[in-house]
């Protein structure tokens, strides 16, 4: 339940205040080289204190890898990493021990294990998600000798769309200023994916996409393509017809269907969507309930983003690498 | 790949127009009383013929259940059944064979397996989810007996939003007159669920709902809750602040978080929206490309649905269930 | 857990006197030639009737395809196929309803579910074997184009070792005519199996072989090449020392491990052995207990074989064939 | 592949000579009261130095938790685990980079991955297995805690039965001293199991049993109950009749059937025997080939056991519980 993936799986462990978070990615290929300095780089895109409104928790995020990597290449044995929690700071959370946050997963936690880590969240704490940027960018690496890259992008920020990189950082800050937070869209496109990818039922390419990008913490929705467009729209509006390009071979003039059809990549760019909620932590008092539900009132503390998506690039980034390589593993086996 | 579900497994088969579609539904408890009658009117529901601008394939969809219930009860053996094709005029279809349609999964297919079924679209076709059906029903037929039930309804056809039955009618019949065809969006609402259901990290519940959910033929998008809404709001406009009940549980005062918090289902109602594209069949000459690329024109045939919402709905309600019963026996041991 | 296998799985169904035994194979690369005949011909192997000491009931065990083969070759698609149980006389085993056989699953079957079904053993019987004889024959036709053949013989029968057809139909029958039953041993080999098929770990090919034979019916011991003799030698005694072959290629002198070394196929022969116990129905009478644990006496009827050995020789096969075709597809992921 | 169990899993990773070995074991239910001296008591037993003809590789094997356990219990999230290697000696293992040891996995290895690391024989060095016993020790606490206990002990060394450990030491030390090395077989009983445990069909609780068991290093042959004795026997020299004990439950009179009836537990001692092969590293030259197939001989090298019998208890028992506490939460889905 902590793993994701069917050739290509990757496992992931730690709460946010214990020693360490990790994770085994194991099915890569054997004798893929990976660099281990670019893969750190990845890793620091999802740091914090980079970004305006983002946290000031000041982790260092070292990569640690302890197997599955030799001389620079993947020996096909899983490669277990993690990275340690040097800048824990438990006495922040006590008060949270014994009451329930808004929009957060303490009562959830509660109400399915009876026990919770209430130190920085615990499991349910987004540092998770350094172990998929770990793990994510290993794929990266194998996909870029493939040929196929991957990009995302924030699309919107609050309800502002197309902002550049200074007028994000200008919302964020005012809403940081009201002890308020910010949600917002990233897209992502994946560029030179090969016709073929994606199981046709199940197992849809987009659906499997889907399941990862919801798997990021706060995300509140996918589409791909045209996505939720596509339900106000005629089919006449949204056919991609097909086209023989220069080379011989077989494209679309348009790309409504986001490079998958019948849930299997067609060769153009496959774009999504993925919409975040806002941060759940306001720097502001909040009318809560204690774990008998009598009222109480929370006081802001620790330290929060006031708004995620810089950070997610990098996240959704990784959550896509390792669907697409897992595909690509995957379609090896459809032939004799 | 043509498997879904951890505990609870749903294993599909079947081509269009091959002999019978089908299916394996495995992990079901022992002992539920099992209405086959009722489950012959859920799948009912999905046939063909009833709704305007449906497809008029004339299936009766007899549910042959082969194993798994004995006496009216599940016997906790895995229940295999089948539905016969007995309508499928693979005449229709030949042109099919040698070309690709836009928008359909011909192309795709052929670059994954380098064959295909053309006849009636072979398991790409729609068709396949009929087999969804029948193992949904069983299953909403065990959560009924939980006390938790389920309800899909069309939101949005084509642009219209909040139609009525009759004016979806009016919509679709505008559309087909024109040959032409429309999306839409489909709600869902799940009642009854009890709080700590879903799995904290890449099995977050309303993830497993997303991947079930994008795999049904032709969905673009998936949400829950405020869903893509959530994006342009402040933290403060959210928040669903906790209450203390007559009865003395907790719950929320609003629900912009649909049920489900850090991916655990918080006893509160399960929301969820999907997004469908227009059919891509339209009844109207299509330009298009053989198998070499060639430019050809697709002339219309065959027989095909409008707007495909009205015989979706249990289809969402199909899979939601097989989500939430299955994510409601991992529950059960998640203690000693 | 009616599933077996990771890339080709098989998921199967039915109860002994249901309406029919059937079951899914997925995963099965695309385009492979299948000849249907050819499959009956390796399922009418495992029929009754055809041995000294085998059971009268009668099946005809026809074959129906459902999907996933087309004009003769596999499209790729889930195989979904069925064999109806005509034969089944219920009448026989109502008494059986109310007590727990000895050796049999009767009490351990309602010790896990509280229900089961007495029909004829209900899916505890061995007749669901012939859904794996059904997916096993497949994959062996797909094997043989690959150059890999795959043969089980008995090697023994009670006590007897080496014995010739002859003399096994003796021994049965000598045995039967007190009422009794025999176990045996079965030897099954692997030719042709290309070195390097095998997961290092938990999935050592070997380790796959040993749960796929135990999962057969009757089944108490499992060992491959020298097995068990292993444990008594001395290093030096087993050890098969590398010879380079006349084309260049590497092998082994002789073959202890049984082709298999690290978990790991070697391209030797691969070579196993599978232990059966006796049945356990005797045609005498025997003293048990009711479901209250009442002493009762129950008199023998029904149909039932004195001796497995001869008809398990397909089920062996099919399921060694089911691990061997599995592993080679796996392999295909090990290289980017 | 690197992972086994189904609610209850156990993914590895880690190469002799790596920085360290590690785990996941995902799925423990929360709650559940851990002591980490205790746990790290049974690794200790798997340590080398302590027995005679046992490996002088001086590694502490101190076990770093680094996640899922807090404050003594369980958390319901995935324990993370490293075991640092400290005393690795690399350069003993150069040439095995250049050659094919016998009977060892250099040679599968590289025709399944074309890559390895032979330092310490890399991943498939038996020391995977310290993470085994990590895992396998937390599960033991469980079970104990639920009345279930498991235990191990060697019934033979090399072609002696039944010797007690002095014995043992004697013959391992005779074998040594000619630079040679002994199989051997490991009893194990688990008592206490509850009826109802395991799967009908592919999962029997004794092929799950067997595939855990056959996947440690060494082991060629697995029989669980009378095993590979009950081939030569007839029908009615095995019948488990059924008692009604004092309490009023349901027991058998003898256990040939070794506490497994259809693949699932009848509360009897389940008893399972596993055969070793002997250590394939001789302390003398041994005649090989290099990569190319020239012909070479290996001079010893290196710290190797001279029999793994008494080091390979603790790992037997740690696959034990795997399997059974896997299969103690399986059935808790089997009821609504």
């Amino acid at each position: 339940m902590n793993t994701i993936g069917k050739i290509l799986t990757l496992t992931t462990f730690g709460e946010s205040h214990g020693p360490a978070m990790g994770g085994v990615l194991d099915g890569m290929p054997a004798g893929v080289d990976i660099d281990l300095d670019l893969l750190q780089c990845f890793v620091d895109r999802r740091r914090t204190g980079q970004h305006m409104g983002s946290s000031m928790r000041g982790e260092k995020d070292r990569v640690e890898v302890l197997s599955g990597i030799w001389q620079g290449k993947t020996l096909g044995t899983p490669i277990g990493f993690v990275v340690r929690n040097t800048d824990a700071r438990s006495a922040d959370y006590e008060e949270i021990a014994r009451c329930y946050r808004p929009n957060h997963a303490d009562y959830t936690w509660d109400a399915k294990y009876g026990i919770r880590d209430p130190r920085g969240g615990g499991r349910a704490s987004a540092r998770e998600t350094v172990a998929r940027v770990v793990a994510g960018g290993i794929a990266v690496q194998a996909l870029n000798r493939l040929g196929i890259s991957i990009e995302a992008h924030v699309v919107q920020v609050g309800p502002r769309l197309g902002v550049a990189a200074e007028e994000q950082e200008r919302l964020v800050a005012e809403a940081a200023k009201d002890g308020d937070t910010l949600g917002g869209i990233i897209e992502c496109v994946v560029r030179g994916v090969p016709a073929g990818l994606g199981e046709p039922l199940f197992g849809k390419l987009h659906a499997q996409l889907a399941a990862a990008m919801m798997s990021i913490p706060s995300v509140h929705g996918f589409e791909y393509g045209d996505g939720f467009d596509m339900a106000s729209k005629r089919g006449s509006d949204v056919m991609d017809l097909f086209v023989k390009r220069e080379d011989g071979s077989i494209g679309t003039a348009t790309n409504h269907s986001g490079g998958i059809q019948g849930g299997i990549s067609n060769g153009e760019d496959i774009t999504m969507r993925i919409a975040f909620k806002p941060v759940p932590t306001l720097m502001r008092p909040v009318a809560t309930v204690d774990r008998e539900g009598n009222p109480m009132t929370l006081q802001p503390r620790g330290r929060h983003d006031a708004c995620v998506l810089p950070r997610a690039l990098p996240i959704v980034e990784a959550m896509a690498a390792l669907v697409i390589l897992d595909n690509y593993l995957i379609k090896k086996t459809n032939v004799l």
